[in-house]
């Protein structure tokens, strides 16, 4: 049995054990199993002597779990206005639940039944067209993995001092589905564009009309118009019957419950991307159409809020993503950026997707400081939180991608920390 | 614009419309969209009117979708002995919802406090061990793409005369989700299996003990002890808290609720694994421990009792999987088996998972026959039923995995045939 390699300060153990050698975690004697009588048998507990439950229509998850929610983070003064958080914490892989992915909404779910809805292709066209859900189940199709994530999450990191809270709640507008859908560029060709067409105007038929400007760039490389997420159509809070899939981009652009696509000049100026959605600069411009999340990764056990359960084994798991591409490295710390080891990504790697990556760690019992670094494939780098507001300056609020690091205390308490 | 190719008989194209050339498709004059006028507005639906809906802890799909039902087959006078089966012909993608995962239960669903359980290893080893839910998630985790199928999926098509019932009645006993969990090599190489261990009972914790014989080999290789599905903790459907997942056997050895792993040095033949699970054969005699499942696909829209809505374009949509590894190609006919053109295979591929296939095709109003047949990447070719017969004789009851073939009628109505 091999030995197994420290790989970075603070007992970082090398990927090898997430890849084809876990085996070996049998000679370290941290595990957590607990031995038992060679010839114990076990009692036979009350739910093996009468039958369980029978067959249902449609699952629903053990009330043993009901305590995994989102985090519901209302705009006070507003009906259906904010955002709700997935528990990043608690989940694991690279599949967000459907009852789990983030909602952000500007006014509200509409309640739309499938049949009344339309979406209209117009402006710069040679055809104007519109589309209900029969008629786009019968187009090509296409699935693909691909995050959504808020172009405000992690907002909470640009304040002075680190909000003691969890990785969902800080971290947890981002979340991750297989979306099926009709290739934008397919309705496009249909409807014809005209030579002087360069963005369009998406608009979703949700009270607040939440608008985009899109360049047609995008809608003719991988947007899509999904209609199924995880398996089964949309859900109501992700746009149902149809929304923009826009894969990397800011989830504001991403237009839920789509109604219009109008083919036009030049940005349309809506009042969601001149009142919000723009990146403040400390000479007082803005940056306007900064479309692509940035390279980013957290770790989501431990994180913020857990209690470790004594010294010895444990597994740091994560997510990465990048709204470039694939994630090529994540890089794991447990002292505070001063060593790294390189995280085992272990499961399925799909462009502008999250990214699970794993890394055994033997604690000491000892004050650490863990933190990940991603990296992705057009050679990007996460930076520290220090340089990134370097970089912006403060009135910056959107886009936050910075390295997050936990501190794990003597005590086993692990709490949100600046290095 | 390229000229859309016709590839096979009856009017199925080629494949690059699924692939980067889906805007050629406007070419066809085929589609599915409606003229609007050049000038058009929309009216402004009720729901954009005043807010919606707020944001909720834990969403649920739209009422709208209600009828998307699995479909609940108890076995008369038992109390949850039975099986319940994906609707595969209202799913996209590959994974299927965790709400819509087939069930198959000898004795119901148990209620498991998931603090009370516990994982026993025990028999031919050096160390019998315990392992609660909170040990098993300490230890290095992985994440998987894999489909279950119940090893009695699609026996209805044994019978002499094609029954009249959807794709998800007759074939839906089959799911696909992402599995975390932990190598099941890992718990055994801590507890150190004896020279002599060759094989582990793997029993459940439902009223049916359900129980089976599972080589060391395959323990060994890629086995799970897998505690998460789609994200989330595992359905209780799905052997809330832990279950053991064995990638592309049949699915009975997927022994859910687990509760103990006996290593032993022969096959125990338990009651499951006798009275069942096994493979008539004409002499009398019968296959036992017949365990991958094989090379199969199904196309599922459209599918029996579907009605067409007139010629044109059409999508065909379908599911293809393996046993013994990744999906290479999928043909698809029209005309009953003459003629096959190559599906495009668009979406992840994993080994031992549902993958899905599509392919374009213009119905011309005649009488046809579709039918799907997948190749693996070990060489194996889907069969059609009758060398699958011929090969089996009629006593056997499982492993159905034949050519499925669907007639549509001139009328649009879309009927199970043998061919």
């Amino acid at each position: 049995m091999r030995r197994v390699q420290v790989v970075a300060g603070n007992g970082l153990l090398h990927r090898r054990l997430f890849l084809k050698e876990s085996a070996g975690l049998a000679g370290l004697a941290l595990l957590r199993a607990t031995p038992a009588a060679a010839a114990q048998s076990q009692d036979v507990p009350a739910y093996m002597k009468a039958p369980g439950q029978g067959m249902r229509p449609y699952g629903e998850r053990s009330p043993y779990e009901s305590a995994v929610q989102r985090l519901v983070v209302p705009v006070t003064g507003t009906t259906g206005s904010g955002s709700s958080r997935t528990p990043l914490e608690h989940i694991e892989g690279i599949i967000t639940p459907s009852s789990l992915h983030f909602e952000r909404h500007h006014s509200g779910v509409p309640d739309i039944p499938p049949a009344d809805h339309r979406l209209l292709i117009h402006g710069l066209v040679d055809r104007p067209l519109t589309f209900d859900l029969a008629a786009l189940s019968r187009y090509p199709l296409v699935s693909r993995v691909h995050f959504v994530e808020c172009s405000g999450n992690s907002t909470a990191l640009y304040a002075a001092e680190p909000l003691q809270a969890t990785a969902g709640s800080l971290h947890g507008m981002v979340s991750c589905s297989e979306w099926t859908g009709v290739p934008l560029g397919t309705l496009l060709a249909e409807a014809g564009v005209k030579p002087a067409g360069r963005w369009l105007l998406a608009e979703g038929a949700d009270a607040a009309a939440m608008s985009r400007s899109i360049p047609l760039e995008k809608a003719l490389d991988d947007a899509l118009i999904a209609i199924y997420q995880n398996g089964e159509r949309l859900r109501p809070e992700n746009g149902y019957p149809m929304r923009l899939l826009l894969p990397g981009w800011e989830g504001n652009t991403n237009v839920k419950w789509l109604r219009r696509l109008k083919v036009v000049a030049e940005p349309v100026m809506t009042k969601d991307e001149t009142s919000k959605y723009t990146d403040s600069l400390p000479t007082g411009k803005a940056l306007q159409f900064t479309f692509p999340m940035g390279v980013k990764s957290v770790i989501t056990s431990p994180s913020g809020g857990s209690t470790m359960q004594g010294r010895g084994l444990y597994q740091i798991s994560g997510l990465a993503w990048s709204g470039a591409g694939r994630i090529r490295r994540v890089d794991v710390s447990a002292d505070g950026g001063a060593t790294w080891g390189q995280a085992a990504i272990e499961g399925p790697v799909h462009a502008k997707a999250l990214t699970r990556f794993r890394m055994a760690w033997r604690w000491d019992g000892g004050p650490v400081v863990l933190a990940s670094r991603a990296a992705d494939d057009t050679g990007a780098v996460q930076p520290t939180r220090r340089a990134l507001i370097a970089e912006r300056g403060t009135p910056f609020r959107y886009h936050y991608h910075a390295i997050q690091s936990w501190s794990v205390a003597a005590s086993g308490e692990v709490r949100n920390v600046y290095v």
